[in-house]
Formats: C-alpha cells, structure tokens, sequence
C-alpha cells in the first residue's frame, strides 16, 4: 500500500473537511450549525462510520450516541484519539471536526503503514451545548459527571424545551442505559486529542503545533454592586452612591491582579448589566461577571479570592455594598508527562516550530482525564477566531499534527 | 374672607394632590400614569379649570392643550407662575402636580388676601414625555423650539405610533395653529416655577426651600470602543484588546474630571452595553453614554471634551479605538437676578432654612426663559426619589414655597 505523505494527509483532510461542511452536514447554509439528535449530526456519524469501515475499524455508538471505533476486540487495550463533531449554532468548519478528521488521518496513516496500532477513535457526543445547552455534554456523561435527573429533567432542549431522554429515546437511543457509556473509557491506555487553538497564541508566536501541558481550570462569579439610583443630573458628585465607579475599580484591579498572578493566569469581566441603563440616571445595581483562569489552580484561584475582596472593598470605600457570588468552580487538568514528552518528541523531529502552551478552553479532554493519562494537540486558526463561521485553520498543520500523533502513540506503545 | 394659614394651605395643597392621585386622573392604579390626550389628562385639566374658575380666573387653553388661566383679560400683563400636570409612566404624586398645585394655592391666597395681583397660571402640555417621548413638549412648543415637520412626522405616541398630530386632531385640538402657541408666554413680566427638588440636596442640607440660580445645561454623548472579541480562557492578557478596560478607566476619569471641575459638574455613565456580553467572551465592543451637566456651561463642557479625549487616548494605549459622539447639547439657563433676588428676600422673612441651588434636572422654566424672566423654587423630596411611586414630599414645603412666591411677587409688581 502506498504511504500517503504529508501533502497528501493535508489534501486528504482538508477535502474531508469540506466534505463536512456541505448542506447534509449543516442546518445552515450561513454557518456550521450541528448537534446532537438533528438529520445533520446523523449524517455526520454515519459518513465517520463509513471512512473507518473502510479501513478495518468496527464501529458503534454507546447507549447515547459517543462514537467509538476500534481496530482491536472490544475490551483489548488501545490508544484513545478523537474529538467532537457537533459545532455551536454559529459555528465554523474546524472546532471539533478537525480533531476527529485527524484522528481518522492517524487510524488510516496507521493503517496504510500497516503499524498494527490498537487505536481507539472516539467522537464524542454533543461538546458545545448547541443542542442542550451543555458544554461537554457527551464526555460528563461517559466521566459519570452527571445524575440521571439531569439527563431525565434538567438538561433541555434549547429548541423545545423537551427533556434530553425524550429526545435521546425519539433518535432512537436508549437513555435508561446511560451508566453504560462509561465503557467508552474501558481498556483505554492513553488518549491524545487534537483541536484548534481557539486563541492565538500560536499565530503570534510563530508555532505550528501546541502541545497541552494543562487544561486551565476556572471560576465563574458574579459580582452585584447595589448603589442608589439618583438623577445623574440633580445629584452632586458628592451625595452619589454609584455603582459603575466599583464596576470600573474592579475591573482594572481584575487585570492588575491577573498579571501580577502570571503563570497562564487570565481574568475577564464579559457580562455587564447596568439598571436602569438610562442616560440620565445614576445606577441603582450594577451586575457583572467574572471568568478567571489558568493552568495552576493555586495561582487564579488566588485571584478570584483577592478580586471578591477587592470588589468588596471598593463598594464599601464608596457607601456600597457589594456581593461575590460564585458559579461554578473547576480545577485545572494536569496532562500525563508521559504523552506530552512522547509528542514534543516526536514534534522535535519534525523540525517543524511548536511550543509547549496550556488550553485556556475547556475540552472533553477533561473529562476522559478522570480515568485515562492524557494530552492535547493544537494547530493554530487564524487570529484565534473560533465560534465563528470565519473560523479557519490550516490542513497542512492537521496534517503535522497527525503525523507527530501517530509517532508519539507508537513510541508509547 | 378668612385668611388661610400657612397650616390651612398645606392641608389644601395635601387634599389637592391625593385627590389627583385618585382613579379618574391616572391610568394606573400602581402609579401616576397620566399624559397627553388621555381621559385622565383631561380630567386633570378639568379639575384645575373648576378650581381656577372659583377663584374668577378666566381659564382657556392653547390650540394644542397648554391650560392659561389668568385673572386680567388676555393681553394685559401679568406674572406667570405653574408648571405641568402629566407624570411619567410609573410616576408619582408630585413631580410636577405639586407645582401646578402650589400656583393654584398662590392664586388662592392672593384671591382670598384681596392683593389683586395680576397673575397667569400655565399647566405646561406633556413636559415628561410618557405619551409622545419628548420631554419638554408642550413648552417646547410654546417657545417655537421645535417644528411642524416634528408635530406632523416626527413626534409619534408610544402608544400607538400615530403622530403627534393626528392624535391632537383627534382629542379635538387644532395643530395646524401651533404657532399661537406662542402666545401663552405674551405679557408675562416674570415666570416662577415651583417643583420637587429630585435629588437629596435639601435634605441633606436641611434645608426646605431651594432658591434656583441655574438649570443646568448638558452633553449627551456615547463612546464607543472597538476591541477584539476572544476567547476569555485562551487569550493571554498580553495578547488582549478588552474595550471594558477603556470603560473602567473612562469611568474614573469622568468622576475625577467632574470633582476637579466643581462648580456644580457632574458626570454619569448611565448605560452601558456590552458585546456579545457573555462570560466566557472578551468583549469586542463596548458602548457607553455619558450625561456631563452643571450651571456653568465652560466647565462642564470643558469635562466633556476632556473625557472624550480621555477616552480615546485610553483606547490608544491599549491598541484599541474610541469613537466619541454627541447625542446632543443644551447651553445652562440662567434665572433672572431681580426674580431669585425677591425670592431670596420673601425666604429669608419667614426664618425657615433655604438655600440657593442650581437644578439639575430639566424643566419647562429653560423655554420660558427665553422670552420672560424666570425662576424658580424647589421643595425636597424624600430621599431625592422621584420618577417612582415612591415620590414623597411634605405640602407643608410647597406651602410654605406658596407663601415666598406670593411674597416675591408681591415684591416685584
């Protein structure tokens, strides 16, 4: 059989990639717009079965529809890879999708090449929250990291507000067995996934490949800062009692303190709601959110701990009152030294420029890191735009990446 | 005919106005909700015609429903004094009723006190704009600041979308006279407008008459800026262009400019939006208005250019643009020195605490000042809450404000 060079990967990728992105794939002529349950995503998982059929691979969904192919017996020991291929409502070609079109590049380089490699490829179900409204939908379910209620009453359909089981059971699903979906990890003895940047780090920097040290953690908060809603024109500045002035301090404080944290840590305020919102009235309660973040759990925690004091401290300093209320907090995932060595190795030898980096974003990484040693890939897309129907990324640098995927799993094997 | 005492007006001015709060004169039952060409509008003008015709004013009003009552034929001179009788939406008892009220008593206790003084009561058309969303209207007219085009396209009810003028056609008066308007500011020799104060001056300066020296001009402006909407986890702060830092330090600019300014400046930021506004999303475009007023049209003015450079030059810095733009400008209105003179005067005769303030809300006193020399006096309001059920002021204040403008004008004549 003839080996397919790297060009040809590129060619092979970026054709299934387009493929991908035609009107059977997509509920929108505008966007990619895929997700659990729709003709679309369907469409999607069959077109996967088929291209891994083709080369010898066994294909079936667990009880709620995560893809999972193998080259080996069920139960046998083989190396996970493999992403997502739903996309968000406005979504582009490459988040996702790219991760799993070059995991099926490394199962057929693997299989042209004749490696004998146990592989896995996994395709999970619904990352983004298109359908549900709940990011890593699929991973969470097959890590055990929800309760049935969730999947029976809480997780809804964005479309028509129907529960997740009735829509998994109208697909044809069978919901009752979703503690099944935890096989997914069974016999698993590494797991690399390969997705878009998603920022721009390596753009900036020069990189064609990232390799994932730690996915970053996070908390979400809210702050409400609970002024007094005056006439902006008939209240001296003295007598105000205005929360947007605690908004500002916090904010800039927030970046202060993000830099000073360094080691990965960022913070964002993204959601800012003012009441009344009129331009002649001084603020009665201003509510805004807080996104902090990094790969060390100590460091950005640290500064969500000082930003809720701080706010605190401004609000008071100014006659206010000000309350930190958090969202959600999730630690940072750590990726297995072991696979990350093997793939800046194997990356090395290439030749080609990449650089050690760790994910800001969230990926169902995380949640196969509960029971498998992990580690992520990233290609760079152009000016970190992701989410987006301008979303772009380079099938050469999937290529790269299969390729260096492909060596790492074979030197750990 | 008995003399009523300062007592006996407050009590008159207290059942006036809970009578106006009652179902007839407002279409809520929650609020004073009362506006153009409604039923409860003109139930009001009725109210106060009956009260006025008692008194042997001759009540009319002007081809587009500003009430005139006067106690001398049309023509001959006389001193205006009144204010506006419509409310806004969700308003409350006094904004403005108090002060049509309060003429009405001074008209009451000249009549009773036989001081034959020649005076003309004017309820002001619409000044809140809750029926066609311009402030100022019916004194706008009046003082020709506006112009047909505005009555027969522009102006439009909130209710229904109709113009202006189909809806006065409909309620039975005349548009296409609009300009004899006019003629409602003829043969005034002065103009006293009494009104809540809404905001807290007085009561936080214990004082119970404000004494106007100004109504405060303003600039209305938004500033836009232009950032880079990223990922809010992946994208180093190094590698940010976050427009809601240009907000925060906007912000705290403006506060610094308006406290360094004096001279009565203020500055608010009252809306603000951001895009997309999600938590995990840097923003990527951040708008802001800005509300700068104050008596004295060099420094407020000076603070509005000086933010919106501000503004920009913290755009700058961060590698992002700021777009400046004016919504509008109205110059500070001065009140006439002979009038706030007299006023002071009758103030200081009674003993209770006055003082001399500006205002900084807007009233129909800025168009009447540009043909009559005007003044006016404020009573405190609970808490400065005005615009709100809430509103609560004591008729004992507008009582005793009766007394110091029929002192004043008694003064004057």
């Amino acid at each position: 059989m003839a080996v397919t060079t790297r060009d040809g990967s590129a060619a092979r990728i970026e054709r299934d990639i387009e493929h991908l992105a035609t009107a059977p794939y997509t509920r929108s002529s505008e966007a990619i717009r895929r997700y659990a349950y729709t003709p679309e995503y369907r469409n999607t998982l069959d077109w996967f079965t088929r291209e891994l059929e083709q080369i010898g691979f066994t294909v079936s969904e667990d009880p709620l529809g995560t893809l999972v192919a193998r080259n080996r017996p069920s139960g046998v020991p083989a190396f996970g890879i493999g992403s997502h291929c739903d996309s968000n409502r406005n979504g582009g070609k490459y988040d996702g999708t790219m991760g799993v079109v070059t995991a099926l590049e490394v199962c057929r380089l693997a299989h042209e090449q004749e490696l004998d490699l146990p592989l896995q490829l996994v395709s999970f179900l619904e990352e983004e929250g298109s359908g549900f409204g709940q990011m890593l939908l699929g991973s969470r379910i097959v890590a055990g990291r929800i309760d049935e209620s969730d999947l029976r009453e809480r997780f809804r359909a964005i479309d028509d507000g129907r529960s997740f089981w009735e829509h998994a059971e109208a697909a044809g699903y069978e919901p009752s067995r979703w503690r099944e979906c935890a096989a997914v990890l069974d016999g698993l003895t590494g797991w690399i996934e390969m997705h878009i940047e998603q920022a721009r780090v390596l753009q900036d920097t020069g990189n064609r490949i990232g390799i994932v040290t730690a996915i970053a953690g996070y908390v979400h908060a809210d702050v409400v800062v609970h002024g007094r809603g005056d006439h902006a024109g008939a209240t001296p500045m003295d007598l105000r009692l205005d929360p947007t002035l605690v908004l500002a301090e916090t904010a800039l404080e927030l970046e202060r303190l993000a830099r000073e944290a360094g080691r990965g840590t960022v913070g964002t305020i993204g959601e800012v709601e003012v009441d009344p919102g009129l331009i002649n009235a001084i603020a009665s309660r201003v509510r805004f959110s807080l996104d902090i973040r990094g790969p060390e759990d100590d460091a950005y925690r640290d500064v969500a701990g000082k930003i809720a004091t701080a706010a605190a401290t401004s609000a008071e300093a100014r006659g206010m009152h000000a309350e930190y209320v958090e969202r959600q907090r999730l630690p940072a995932t750590p990726m297995d030294e072991g696979i990350v060595g093997a793939l800046e190795r194997a990356a090395a030898a290439t030749g080609e420029p990449y650089r050690r980096m760790h994910s800001g974003a969230a990926h169902d990484t995380m949640c196969v890191a509960d029971r498998v040693p992990v580690a992520m890939v990233f290609v760079p897309c152009v000016d970190g735009i992701s989410h987006h129907p301008a979303e772009d990324a380079d099938p050469a640098d999937a290529a790269l990446a299969a390729e260096i995927i492909l060596a790492a799993i074979t030197s750990l094997l």
